[in-house]
């Protein structure tokens, strides 16, 4: 099993850890002939980095990347593409005292039992540091989506400990990106902003919802029985550090609901057929109907907090764990540029002939 | 990308249709020399199949299997097995007059756009009727884990609509098969119970969560990165018709905790490093860690009503549509079985060498 | 590792073994909609079935097959496609005094050391009769490739032991079917229909080459690097029992060549770049350059003979081994419809979106 | 499909060009904690690096290579390993004049239909430079092999144009290397030197054998029917440029025998059950039996000469083609590491659990 892989026509292969070189990505399988919007990349990139605002991590990274193969004369050649983001930032010296120790709620004791051993600067392999690569592959996928057939892919944030606000199919990505938190609505991204800071300062952490909508994927896109459009979607995300939860449509709603009540009635429209209510979420029998796809991705508080922690390290001895590292007080924000590149694959790699 | 396989080292490949000759399954890498338990088999598909009581559907089926290849003398060779169930009490002429008709939150309208074609014949391929073979090769699956490390996979439905019961990774099996509706808080299933007869009385239907516990998972089973053991679930769990929600752990309420209330910190045992508390539901970093493995899945109502709905059909006219199939009132309890059988995959594949 | 699967996009999985219940093949990836020839099917069945005329076999198979799943209507849906021929004609007690002995070059040792246990009677998995799914999959495969682009797969036996013919990407299918031997030069059939008969009356066996000729392939099929269309070719001619030999155009001879006398020139012609000669035998960089692909396929003789031979059986001791089982006095012949279904597998799985 | 990956267990992930910034592989599924033997690697790429003697190109690479992640504290943590070779000696003013030139047995025509472009510098993807990354990779799994169960290859240059030195199992890495063409036969060595350097005094160039012997493989490796280890390893030779054929034991040769003659009797031994001759080069049903695998590869003579050709370029127009770019009169000797790292490579993704 190639384990640091993902898709089967358009396959993005990670590598690289936090505190290493660089981190990157080998493309697999994009179309060739295809303008590359560097821009375009790095735009993504930015919404991932760390530092960009109050409410993130203080670890500094330009995060500007090099393609050093597979791009002749601006355009693919139909080669791998190879991608790689340095690590400029990297405190090192911050992690020695953890180099034994289980943080709780890492992935310390389960890399350490597996491979035996244990990358522990800046958590190695398991750092989402890592997700950077995906974000640049799934930038190349997002153009590729948008020349196929117009796709566009829209997260935000929907939660944000208790904060919630209203989910639409219809908020725009400016409106997303106006707010500090990506929380296209006002008010609620104020109070979301307001409930990060706090816990920040309690040296706490917050977890929260990413909301996504996929806007005109076309009909027909997911296999039936085990590679449903849901699951691979699914899988795609709880790929993502930190997430909890994924539902698709009405999602863990629909329970508190009747069969009569749910059923996405077909009807007549001046655009073919389409549903009443879309509590699918635009996915019938693990295929797309043509409404827009809608899903929701939970993250919990991020694990890294600087109050007082109790645990234990290797030779089970008790250790009481205090502010190490630099840390976001709250993922999910940073988070919506890695679902939306994570989406992106997916489906690229399900439209890709 | 082969759309009807699942699993790369256990692989499971699926074929046949409601209304087909039989359904069936091919099991690719089972190890060899192993006895294979035929009623251990036989009791899954037993827990699975229609008219099992009178909270299901009253298709009859006996669900009785073949095994056609890859065992010799009582234990498997090392080639591939065959296993096939024949389809007995298909009533197809009952759809004949939805050949045209897109049924609500049915895979009707997909299918006929994916493929050009529709088998309408009791939903053909997209019917969960297919699932039988993934159960028949769970059960094997199953009993190898067992012999491997003692795994246990318990599956319970622990909410029907509005009735809920307390989650514990306690409950044993056979509090929960002593229960119709496979609820093992008594209180809660008969209350569940009334709530699927009722729902069944006024032509409509449930859903509810599958919860599930995985005990004796040994550490170190799932990937980093693409391939985390929850992403595998998530995958595996999507793949089961009517799925809409999956979430491992403290799951989506992990968002109404700070990382301080949520964190799982470590303690030292006499059977070693365990967590204090288990928000993480068995798995760090996409590694089990030794705790029980805990997540639950949602199953929105059968999309199949007797109520009177509003449609159309292909040439867009519109259809009333009413009483039609055999059907559950409510999947769920049907569903502990399927959902334990993926699990089964899933591990399966990990655990192999 | 998916063991018994062939292809990405048509891929299909073989089960079944020798003096089981039937073999038989699944089909994942074939396009929906797409009507099937039964006889076309039956057609290459009856090329490669046992006992077709006095230089074969006498076990009789009249290798009828059932499709039971897949087709809707007359047409594929795009499900699975289940293939199954039943076995009839299984002399099982011919092989229980075979059942600890080690036959020369056979490949008894290997699977018994390999599984722990060995499905003796008829050679259970690793008898060539399970090729018989994979002629009627791979005469789907020509019929799809038939209606794609008109691509024809001719294969013919251009040498028997010392009896070689002219090679020429020229033969055609009726020339070569009118051959008892599938060799379409008159003169050379004779000869080898001769030895062949003479290799029987002495107990003994004989190899000998099957050469192919692809037409109408498109230019650039097959990929760069690790999966260029000759190495996808090669794997699925090795795939193939006695194959111990594969070579693409100018083969094993290119070596006593000169870059100047093999190289083949580009000419401009009223169809396109044509190359003068084609040594290249069609493919260039592991891509087709729409030339005819030109390869040969080296088989050795039977290993089952019926003259007498030594070996030993697993507990050490020396045997005689002499007649058992039915056999062909050469295989070759009957390879042929094998190879061809396996080019096209490789071609269709390249070729289809 | 994954285009640039070889391996399901042990992947390896190729990219780079030969005029770009560097050429390098990502190695996945690696073990953890084992040492890596930088010396080893770096001792056959020096064995496949241009320059390294008279007979090779006079293009000039250190092939100094780094790794930039996957090892900590000098062993492997499980994580993808990245290795990088800078391209320091790329001419690729050489090749301006050649952008829109179908070289003759060149991969220029069939690169260009298919991705509607080319990298016409130094052959952009298609040159074999890139195989300076499998020879990396492979050096690992060689490393792993050997650690594994002491698995030795071998490979030997047993033909150049018309000259043939005998095949043996028994020749030592020693007697190989000490000749710069790396046939072990001191006669024959000299003749094939004398023969390349009249070829390359002609501008022209000459083709050859390597010939391989696997020590020490363990029985029971390799898979039955479409993976045989047979099957993997033509697909594996096949992936190189230049390969013309691929036989194993016998070969072509058991043609001309009878299955009496050619038959591997089954002895008894001290070191337990062994075939009295190895006609079947080690292998019986596609999986290893014990005895030493043996089998040949044959690649055509360079397909770049200094000779005049006639060949036509992308307008149809006829052109002279002469003395272009830097080129080996005879790829063979640099041919057998890759051979062998690509032995390595399919054999540890066979071994490794």
């Amino acid at each position: 099993m190639s384990h640091n892989s993902f898709g089967k026509n358009f396959t993005v292969t990670s590598f690289g850890e936090s505190h290493g070189e660089n981190i990157g990505v080998i493309i697999d399988g994009c179309p060739s002939n295809v303008f590359i919007d560097r821009e375009g990349i790095q735009f993504e990139l930015n919404r991932r980095k760390p530092g960009q605002s109050k409410i993130t991590t203080s670890r500094k990274e330009t995060d500007e990347f090099q393609i050093t193969s597979g791009i002749f004369n601006g355009k693919t050649t139909g080669a791998p593409i190879c991608i790689v983001i340095p690590n400029q930032n990297a405190n090192s010296k911050d992690y020695d005292h953890l180099s034994e120790v289980y943080r709780p709620s890492h992935a310390d004791f389960t890399y350490e039992k597996k491979y035996g051993n244990r990358d522990f600067k800046g958590g190695g392999r398991s750092s989402a540091r890592v997700t950077a690569g995906w974000v640049a592959a799934g930038a190349i996928a997002k153009q590729l989506l948008k020349s196929l057939c117009e796709i566009e892919i829209v997260g935000y944030v929907s939660q944000i400990y208790t904060v919630e606000c209203n989910k639409s199919p219809d908020y725009s990505i400016d409106n997303i990106e106006s707010s500090m938190v990506r929380c296209p609505a006002p008010k609620e991204s104020q109070l979301m902003i307001e409930a990060i800071i706090k816990a920040k300062k309690e040296g706490d952490s917050l977890g929260g919802i990413v909301s996504t909508i996929i806007r005109n994927c076309p009909v027909g896109v997911g296999d039936p029985v085990f590679h449903k459009l849901n699951a691979q979607l699914a899988h795609a995300m709880f790929s993502i550090n930190a997430v909890k939860g994924f539902q698709i449509g009405s999602g863990f709603d629909s329970i508190i609901k009747k069969g009569s009540e749910l059923n996405d009635e077909w009807v007549s429209t001046a655009n073919g057929p389409q549903t009443k209510t879309n509590n699918s979420g635009g996915i019938q029998g693990g295929i797309s109907n043509g409404m827009p796809i809608l899903f929701d991705v939970a993250f919990k508080p991020t694990a890294t907090i600087s109050k007082k922690q109790h645990t234990i390290d290797k030779s089970n001895n008790a250790i009481e764990l205090e502010a190490y590292g630099r840390h976001d007080p709250c993922v999910v924000p940073r988070a919506v540029p890695i679902v939306e590149a994570m989406t992106a694959l997916v489906l690229v790699d399900n439209l890709l002939p």
